[in-house]
């Protein structure tokens, strides 16, 4: 697989509101996958969740992620990305769930009263499959 | 997360021709994930890979996967699929991804000279996230 930096035109795919799906693993070595809001950021994907969230015990434990970001219209396109958490720090005013909201829904995240947590992820590997329709 | 069976709403979701991305780990512990089709058929998905996917390596070492899938129209809406793969043979006459092609495109798969194989998956565990919309 290749390794960074991306090429220009998947560099500003990666740039806009995709669906994507990022896998973390627990502790007994199983993978857990789950649909995420993503920001594509100088080479690096933040992501951000819920202090509920059991992945980000997982991501402590395991930094080693893989996020797969999909074409919507036409989903056999699309990217995957693996790398590491590099950062896993409280979002305390909420900002940084704030520009992913609104960078997918044109607002400010709707739930203000729960804790949530900011991940910064390290590319070290990736992949497109048909690239060509991206 | 809730054990099998899955109600019928998400029985019936799941029989459609969904997006999904299916998680599988490597040997050093990191996940990987990729966009793939599947067929949902008695509480049970199969996938199908072409012999050159390192993934089939490493569902062989470690049968532990992850595969989430999404309404089209509103990927917020998503099921999580944790579970084994039970059973990793080839398909020697194509069946089972010609069967999966047309789920999918209508169509028998386009490529003929490939040796392929194909995965069924037990479910442990699932989620579901906004389910009142699929």
């Amino acid at each position: 697989m290749p390794k960074p930096p991306l090429p220009p035109r998947l560099d500003a795919f990666l740039a806009k509101p995709n669906p994507s799906v990022i896998a973390t693993v627990r502790p007994d070595g199983s993978p857990v996958t789950v649909a995420t809001w993503y920001v594509w950021e100088g080479g690096r994907v933040l992501v951000n969740m819920d202090e509920s969230r059991r992945r980000l015990e997982h991501m402590r434990a395991n930094p080693n992620v893989s996020l797969t970001v999909m074409e919507l219209a036409n989903w056999s396109s699309h990217v995957s990305l693996q790398g590491r958490v590099v950062s896993l720090e409280e979002d305390p005013g909420l900002r940084d769930i704030d520009r992913i909201s609104t960078h997918y829904t044109g607002k400010p995240y709707y739930l203000r009263d729960h804790r949530r947590y900011s991940a910064w992820i390290e590319v070290d590997r990736w992949h497109a499959w048909h690239p060509e329709n991206i």
